[in-house]
């Protein structure tokens, strides 16, 4: 599989929520530069470079995974749990966008060491706000390091 | 002492960042809710309600720490190793902003647990933009939860 560098992976099964964040990258231009994933499953084979992503280079990393709560197979909740738990994968920066608007959810996310936990704003104009703030925060103005290793 | 609820605390030395990072908050209207601290032992002390800090409650958690690496006393890495490993604040976002080039900062800040990691753009124009950026993003859009407990 060749390894063009990605600089979001966007874990979200929601087919209207995946075209608006898609929309609203591609007017900020780094719709070339994400991949979407629409299980848990799927990320965690993805991240991993497991099963049909085997040979798939570990050693690049996205800027950001972007990543629902609500997931088919292997919830979000779960799959942050994988990612912070380990070391190859607990420095990349995740941020939860959810529409959940549960308490614990948001204290879970924070105790599993999530980088940042968004609400989806409901009005349109307010996501795709929220979408090029957030891109532009992490994929241009945060840093991470070159090796991850 | 009275509890004044803080949104954002800048723990820095250096006179023209805090006199630059503060009228760019002022700008964006989030001076208000912000306390400087001037060296990591204070920060630690602030924090963690000790020393002259006492009575200062706990439970009131700031929605973003702001922290500088070249710190008098205790240097930052050793704040944020503090303030990532106590159950008490290893949920409140920590965003670096150094001038720091050393990629072991920015290997060692992410080890450490840090939510965000940015260096500090020299152009004064950029600078503003980045706080602005900063600012807005982890005052007004991130989540935290209601209660760290």
């Amino acid at each position: 599989m060749p390894n063009e560098a990605v600089d979001i992976v966007l874990i979200e099964d929601n087919p209207d929520d995946i075209e608006l964040t898609l929309r609203a990258f591609k007017k900020y231009n780094l719709t070339n530069k994400i991949i979407v994933l629409r299980d848990g499953e799927d990320a965690l084979d993805y991240i991993f470079s497991r099963g049909k992503y085997e040979g798939h280079s570990k050693h690049e990393r996205p800027k950001l995974i972007l990543l629902d709560l609500k997931l088919p197979k292997i919830d979000g909740l779960e799959v942050l749990r994988e990612l912070k738990g380990d070391e190859s994968t607990k420095m990349v920066p995740v941020v939860v966008l959810t529409s959940s608007k549960e308490e614990r959810d948001l204290v879970e996310s924070y105790r599993l060491g999530v980088n940042s936990y968004i609400k989806k704003p409901v009005d349109f104009a307010e996501f795709m706000e929220c979408i090029k703030n957030l891109g532009l925060y992490w994929v241009i103005l945060n840093e991470i390091p070159e090796s991850w290793n």
